[in-house]
């Protein structure tokens, strides 16, 4: 069985985590395809990410953005966090959301790190969704992070 | 009548709530059957959630979740919640939100308790729910509390 | 012409409202009928309502619950009100939201009274939009209050 | 053409922004008719809006409330809003929404000045949307303000 | 292919953003067309953004608006923006979202320049959406501004 991942990101990130996630994602070709769709901020990934579902028929959808660092960066990701879940309710298909605040870098090339990481490790979450079930139902409840170090199970 | 209740968890939280709520489940068993989806964090359990519905054909879902401790975190939860209402209001029919942000634990140990607590708690929740419900009923107004103590009636 | 009022309340409320608006609705009998579902918290008061308009077919609901004393509390009154709402938007009925924040009172007593009378005067509230809407019209901007004193019209 | 316009007003408000709506309107009878809807709280007024369109087919509403001085009106006036909102995307309508902060006004009379002023102009906006658009794109950038004096064009 | 855009623009900016836009539309005559609709305020712009696609057959929608500078603005942007991600959603087609907040500029001149820039910049965004997709993936993550000077990439 093949399935279609859409890849949604912005031109307001200052870094390109699709590169990152499309390596993931050629290791698993051709039971993974993917196809690419590039807006211009976080608050458009939502209805990216509807067409990425409705015209061209993905099976899930990594939506990848950078929330900025001023005050008012923090509502547009809400807003955009909020209309993604709103087009998963529509679809019944997972949206993996990586956002990376440009605030979580210490400093550039730390913020470069945190949102490459970030991004593989939900490349592979977004492979185990359709591809392996059950290897993230033996991580339930492991502390899992992603653009972090794992947290300690307790 | 026998129920089938979906049981939607994440890697990310720290502790397996889900074995607690299983041993609960099992006391019902065959009324009460069982079926698991594990994602990666609490913003993926709203469509978890309605997938245990739509396709799995569940008949109320317990959702398992442990927003982190970064101030970040709680619009993450808000996020979720919101979309775990909407759910409910999509199909008409009961999720259970387990939800313990790792904040209200003094300690670790503390924060296991409690989610163990408030795990097995809203496992008897749904089960009445289901089953029960003049059990809900003959407790209206009581201040029953689930990781906590219950409150004192008025 | 009869009708039905839902009556939706919850097991962590530390005072059952219920009864005192059971009380103003046997008044109206049997012109005025209800049914009473009781839920374990105010965030699944949303979907206890639906099912009250959508199963039992009630032509209103009243929805009772007692947001708790913690921070966390104003968000999940937040959200079960924003459900609220959006159920009345799938059905087109009213549903008639009686909260009382813990926070109101200046005491356990002062507590309890609040919960009384706004539960009271809502139950009538609730009556009048069935039976008696221009009731309503003649107090249009006078300053009506539910738990407190009416506020002085300008 | 003739127009339906609803009126959707609260027992909460300390003033009867309805009679100031309800004189502008008069001046455009007969091509002008209203209905009236009064209900006790501005959350209430999302559901009224939406039986205005519904069951009296109203083409337009003008929504009339004034939230409290505490910090949760503020919270309530959201809801109330977002509801707002939701309504006109399930009808593909305007509602006015004339929502005057108890809390703008620098005492009684001045806050009474300011709902009547509100009240006014918005019921000259919903005028203009329904019988002449093009008075509204000519001030497009303007500055204008409702309850307050317009702002200066940049 | 001929593509139709709407712009939906409020007589409460203080700047008239349209004009630029429409500036940078007919540079595209006859491919770009467009259709203006003015309303009072942000909050009328989702049913506003609503009423272009579904009447006016829209392909694309520019939203233009300036919350003002009163923290109750902040609120109201919020609800504006959450709405039109909302319409996005119920039509599957993108509206390009241009708020300037009037605290952004440093002074009267400054704010007409950043409202001039960003109109300008989303006005060929929009473009580039209908017209030119492959524009916009090869700046993706290239850290693009609109109303201030483009970040750097990482």
């Amino acid at each position: 069985m093949s399935y279609l991942i859409g890849i949604a990101d912005t031109t307001f990130a200052r870094y390109n985590m699709a590169s990152d996630v499309i390596q993931v994602f050629n290791e698993y070709h051709p039971q993974i395809r993917y196809i690419r769709y590039t807006v211009p901020g976080i608050k458009d990934l939502p209805v990216a990410s509807l067409i990425l579902f409705k015209k061209y028929e993905c099976d899930l959808v990594i939506a990848l953005g950078m929330p900025g660092s001023a005050d008012y960066d923090k509502v547009c990701a809400h807003e955009a966090s909020t209309g993604i879940i709103n087009v998963q309710l529509k679809v019944a298909k997972h949206i993996i959301e990586v956002f990376v605040f440009e605030t979580e870098g210490k400093d550039d090339e730390d913020l470069k790190e945190r949102m490459k990481d970030r991004a593989i490790k939900h490349a592979y979450n977004a492979i185990n969704l359709l591809l392996y079930p059950n290897k993230l139902q033996e991580k339930a409840g492991m502390g899992l992070r992603q653009g972090y170090q794992n947290a300690k199970p307790l």
